[in-house]
């Protein structure tokens, strides 16, 4: 099949983010995610939702567009979707991280292997959930020293892969983040 | 002299913030270390400011008044101030605690164990300057895991005191915050 076409056909990818979720970097890999064949559904938390949607922002602070959401994470299984796409963006893992739901659901994707991408400040939800310790990744630079004292090896990279799990840094690794998610959750 | 009154006369505040802060955890004990006769300055960081001010938000994301700054924290030293308000709000530390000048700063009130008054968020900057290890603190929820990975015991107490250490957890804590951060810099 070529490279980017319909390769994800048959996929169901979660995508959990709530309030404070950087935009750009909710809609271009779920796009990528999307245009590779794949079903994306956009999952949060209550206190991440207002009515029915997460509201995004625009470089940390700056409210941008609200996207509907398709399930509070507590209402689904992480057996019901083949990947996990996490946004960033200060606010939204800071309130993913305080939701046991949140938790559980990511802590049930990497303890199975299952694959995960993660950018920007979503390596903070990650952390919380106790699933990186001995990992290798990169993140926004806010984080590392979180990320380290939680066991992590973190660098300084555009795209990062560790065995099921992709990182990139902030807004503008998108593009190399979204392509290396989509060749993720294909199984390459 | 009756409590309250004029006890931090003669005495300057160094409140340290940047964009994202929450606004109610800076007006108001800010407010309260004035009535109580210190003169208090609003220092920054350049990520942080936007044509002269902080801008704060309402709820983490809904973005509130803006602030005016006395001085880049680069440009000023600790040995100028009695004592230093950490507000709190989540981007305001994420971007707080990425600029060298603000570690040194906040390290600088630890290591003299001048006082310091930090709620919510703002501990995370404390941590990040490497100050907590050891020692005994509050904080809003979010964080309490980074603060652990640390070396710090978190407590969940309205007002935690530890030596030259105020914290708190959230806006509903501002008034005690405020009363306990006066008593801090009056030396009780």
């Amino acid at each position: 099949m070529p490279r980017g076409m319909a390769e994800l056909t048959g996929k169901t990818i979660a995508v959990l983010a709530a309030k404070g979720v950087e935009r750009i970097e909710l809609v271009e890999p779920r796009a990528a995610v999307d245009a590779a064949g794949a079903t994306t559904h956009l999952l949060s938390v209550p206190d991440g939702v207002t009515d029915g949607t997460v509201q995004s922002v625009d470089g940390d602070i700056h409210p941008g567009e609200t996207f509907p959401v398709h399930a509070l994470v507590g209402e689904v299984s992480a057996d019901d979707y083949d990947g996990l796409l996490l946004p960033g963006g200060a606010v939204n893992p800071d309130t993913l991280r305080q939701d046991p739901d949140a938790l559980a659901f990511v802590k049930a994707f990497m303890d199975a292997g299952k694959p995960v991408a993660a950018i920007c400040h979503a390596p903070w939800t990650l952390l919380e959930a106790e699933t990186l310790s001995g990992r290798t990744l990169t993140s926004y630079p806010s984080i590392r020293g979180d990320l380290r004292r939680g066991g992590a090896t973190v660098v300084d990279e555009e795209v990062c892969r560790d065995g099921n799990l992709v990182t990139s840094r902030d807004p503008d690794d998108v593009p190399a983040f979204s392509a290396a998610a989509v060749e993720l959750f294909a199984g390459g």
